[in-house]
């Protein structure tokens, strides 16, 4: 895992120059680059490796994919949206380049992701590029993490207003955790797939993989900000308790949100031991995604 | 002319649904199908005719263009950026839905637009795909519309104090104007001409075509900024000098701008005529910026 990690480092480095205008990439690279745990990338190239591809063919989607998430991450921490301080124990990028920069460097890493997707998989020639792009419009857009951000949004009015019973309430926050977390899951394994020529049944496989792995992430996440501190986390956390925010834990206590976590990481072994793949990685994650 | 314009309008309707979250598709349809002159989407429509293809292949590169063009308005508009309240003529997106709802249509509306393309532009092949996806990731982004962005931002820093003997301002002024509105002019001039297997020299000379059209754009809109009225224009004017912003009345004064705008337009003209390119659209444009 240290390796993929490394790779990516590195090749997000060499994807992101300085050019004019020097503040906004700056502020593009700023967040790209901050420590991180690469997850999804990781994803991409394990998931490219372990259908039989050669991982180093998905490096500039795996890229993008991170640049694209960092994205995600520069507006969900505007004023007008989260209104969040720090992320991975850094300033957010609005609190060092201000608030119109930081619009804009997200902006602008939406086109620049699959700008380097393009310019660096030519090789993979223009059928399979046009299918990674799809796959990548698609999980950015307004029927992925953009629809579970804004739903995510709608939520918060119900902050410390809602009823426990209301039966609507598990799927709303199930679209949420899909849209917000599990679509990028999903993206960076099925390209990673589509790279290494899976077939249509294992494509599906790893994108169930993706779901139950992506929303496991999320209910872990929602546990951890009740039950860990700001130097373990790098961010503000108990804020959603603060807020009386909608997470799993909120909704269904801590108890069931713990052994709700662990069933999903048990769907995910099984999809991967049902469909015969074999990835020391995958395991790796959801071993961790458990343990927290 | 309306031609054109009725079918991008229609278009656009048809490939703008309000799928959930309603908020978000009906916040980006808004400013999308607000009443406008559809000026880059004809422009790629008769680029494509006049080249030799046939401009029904061109449509929803030419409405996508017009959803990007939409995505600039919406965030530029932002209270973080050029906080206006109104375009043309009515409320700005986030004066409706809100400032996050608004970043979010932005940031969903960035790759919805390229979907439009290849979702509906399959018949071109892979590889034209790949190349009208290039040109449109070049101009929406950070080397594109939002380079020119974030320096005209930068550029209000030296509102009411600049020097106008200032050798550099412009040059400063000609990356903003040729950024912020010549990319996206063309964008859709090249990617029409692209359709139509238009050869180097043809898609040079309308680069350069668009390079100065989009300049001659931006110089009779800042003339329109001092000369015109909010009933003719649809939004907020005076701004500019108010704010004592960096324009190029502001720079050059109102009578060099006249007659530089009239000489842009000139070249504009002679580059048709020496290309042996017909257009009676382009004429009528070309007449149009020049008369205001």
């Amino acid at each position: 895992m240290q390796k993929y990690i490394d790779i990516v480092n590195e090749k997000l480095n060499e994807f992101m120059p300085i050019d004019y205008p020097h503040k906004l990439f700056k502020s593009m690279k700023y967040t790209v680059t901050l420590p991180g745990k690469r997850l999804r990338p990781v994803m991409c190239l394990e998931s490219c490796r372990m259908f039989g591809g050669n991982f180093e063919d998905a490096i500039p989607t795996a890229c993008a994919i991170e640049m694209l998430h960092s994205q995600t991450l520069i507006h969900d921490d505007l004023p007008c949206m989260d209104n969040d301080n720090y992320r991975r124990g850094q300033l957010t990028n609005h609190m060092v380049f201000g608030e119109a920069t930081a619009v804009l460097a997200g902006d602008a890493l939406l086109t620049f992701a699959p700008q380097i997707i393009v310019k660096n998989s030519k090789h993979l020639g223009s059928e399979k590029l046009i299918k990674i792009l799809e796959e990548y419009f698609h999980a950015a857009g307004a029927y992925g993490v953009i629809a579970g951000q804004v739903v995510d949004i709608e939520s918060e009015k119900l902050a410390g207003n809602f009823d426990p019973e209301d039966e609507q309430l598990p799927e709303l926050l199930n679209y949420i955790h899909t849209h917000k977390t599990a679509d990028l899951f999903k993206l960076a394994l099925r390209t990673g797939a589509i790279i290494a020529d899976a077939s249509d049944k294992q494509l599906n496989a790893i994108t169930e993989f993706g779901q139950y792995m992506g929303v496991a992430f999320q209910i872990a996440d929602d546990i951890l900000d009740v039950t860990s501190t700001f130097e373990e986390m790098g961010k503000t956390l108990g804020k959603d308790e603060q807020e009386g925010k909608l997470t799993y834990v909120s909704l269904f206590g801590l108890e069931k949100a713990k052994s709700d976590l662990n069933s999903y990481i048990c769907k995910c072994f099984e999809i991967l031991k049902d469909n015969n793949l074999k990835s020391d990685i995958f395991e790796q994650i959801l071993n961790k995604i458990r343990i927290s």
